[in-house]
């Protein structure tokens, strides 16, 4: 059988060239060698982070740091902005968290309103917000700028930023916006498998998790922060995907970080020509789309199911039907990772080819 | 640089073919691809695991499921059998996750008595007892066929099994020695990366986690076997290492799961010889000594690091020079994964010849 190309927004597909990395001889966890890895790759993620505060290694999916984030800074009330499966979803792991948690909703296919976060924290109930600034489900890049500037204005207000599907695809202004968690994972634009997290957290959000009680073990900040001070992890990490991430930097570095935002950009330009071109409608308003992923309006009502399973028979390759509540009435294009000018073509070729 | 070989108890070597299993091309998690992986892994290992119940992937290290058990299933208090590095450190995480705790210690290199814990569950405080089955740090195993004797006599005491380093060396009897949870990594005898945590619950215990509020959703046991009846997880998994332990399941069962375990005998009495034949005693006492590892008296008063940089120069290979409070006065030998007489033999005469 021929291997799917993916056009998923993530998992997406892994490199020859990076599966080789992940190759590596193993190493033990608590040694020299594993300090070495650990400082050849922290100024890189420091660099696409955009912050000199510490990066941590966690060795989960990005729902492990995005559960993490809201306990072990929450004392108050949780404001979580849902727009999108992934960020309603935050809320309800907030509930199941036991914390004090509402909700600051947009429709699905909307971006969070900057001035309706104002109003709500202007309340004074809330200490921390979370944000998914690229919505995987819906298409949607939300305003990340207007949205720090507003948290900002409350000084005891934290803000915890997931960026799983914009990271490294478009810039994350962490120190600049002073977000107090950002957060993301390894199966999205870095291109490698899943299983690993990737955090900073700001000194402020430190100081906060040490007034909060019953942080356990595996995801507690203030665990990280100290095994992160001799360049290791808390638990034994996973070892291959880092030296595939050490790979994947590399690579990120040699292309140049501004070249790589710019061919996501030009890439992402080309399926939406496509869109266009083909009559179908965005989900996402313009100035709110995703730089990495098309969510696209299937406003010709087509068998989706039945589209992908013909690219996938014919082409070997698929994109997505669509998720949540919104599957069947849009469909998703990624242009994550290693994809090229010429790879994005073709697979707009390959999905025009069996169009209905 | 040539790589090092490790004969630490784990992180422990992964073979070639095994990570070329790891770099199969990548598939989503919420389809077929992923089902029929699942599907094609799941009843293997129920066979090692030695249980009819759901066998759970968490993408985590085992760390996130020792503390995920206690977290879902304590409501009264945990009762931690502590004789070594691992298992102490399991009193302590069950303390930071705000539980009431309480230990059942024994000395380092001795095995937890099956008496004093029978005394202790006596007094009707515990709903949860945790045990360490091989202990890395002291290479003891503890004797699981009557702790679980004891513990079945309280019949609404749960009983959570940590086999992290004797999992597939050895046999672990979940259903017939009735445990409620067994739980196991990846790096260890299945010879795979880190990065895969192995469990599997009883009903009984899943009956218990629907009593306990705020699991969150990470570690939600109930969250696993939601996803489990879809065969998919709660998260994005880490589909590689999935991939990698396919492999290894197939190269255990055509080895044959008793042939494997006789093997691991084997190898393990071939470094026995070795401790004897040198003069070296054992840290642990006869009858209780692990099968997958060896952990040495370092009655010499060998410089050990010195002797492992030596091994490490000189034949590109290592062993372990001990962990936590008994770090240098301890050394340990791994025998797991896809070693076999011949490599140990090797291993065995590049330490012999690198002895101060």
């Amino acid at each position: 059988m021929n291997p799917i190309k993916l056009y998923n927004p993530g998992p997406i597909n892994v490199s020859e060239d990076t599966y080789k990395a992940m190759s590596t001889a193993m190493i033990g966890h608590r040694g020299s060698d594993f300090v070495n890895l650990y400082e050849d790759i922290h100024p890189k993620l420091q660099k696409i982070f955009n912050t000199p505060e510490p990066v941590y290694l966690s060795t989960s999916s990005a729902w492990g740091i995005m559960e993490a984030s809201i306990k072990n800074l929450t004392s108050k009330k949780v404001l979580n902005c849902c727009n999108g499966a992934f960020s309603d979803k935050w809320l309800d792991v907030s509930k199941r968290c036991g914390l004090n948690a509402e909700s600051l909703s947009a429709e699905w296919g909307s971006p969070i309103c900057p001035e309706e976060l104002d109003k709500k924290l202007s309340t004074n109930e809330f200490d921390v917000v979370t944000l998914v600034h690229n919505e995987t489900s819906t298409g949607v890049m939300n305003p990340l700028k207007e949205i720090s500037e507003i948290v900002n204005k409350y000084e005891d207000v934290l803000l915890i930023v997931d960026t799983v599907s914009s990271f490294s695809a478009t810039p994350i202004n962490t120190e600049d916006y002073k977000i107090d968690v950002v957060l993301t994972g390894s199966q999205k634009a870095l291109a490698l498998p899943p299983g690993l997290a990737l955090f900073t957290v700001s000194e402020k959000a430190l100081k906060k998790a040490e007034t909060i009680p019953n942080r356990g073990y595996y995801f507690d900040f203030l665990e990280f922060h100290k095994n992160w001070k001799k360049m290791m992890t808390p638990s034994t990490p996973c070892i291959s995907l880092l030296y595939g991430l050490q790979h994947q930097l590399n690579k990120i570095f040699n292309e140049g970080i501004e070249a790589r935002y710019e061919r996501h950009q030009l890439l992402n330009n080309i399926v939406h020509s496509w869109v266009n071109d083909h009559g179908f409608e965005h989900f996402a308003p313009d100035g709110y789309r995703s730089k990495s992923l098309t969510c696209v309006a299937n406003n010709k009502d087509i068998d989706v199911p039945a589209w992908i399973k013909r690219m996938r028979e014919k082409h070997s390759l698929i994109i997505n039907g669509g998720y949540g509540k919104i599957k069947g009435t849009t469909f998703r294009i990624s242009n994550m990772g290693d994809e090229t000018a010429e790879s994005i073509k073709h697979m707009l070729e390959a999905i025009t080819d069996t169009l209905p």
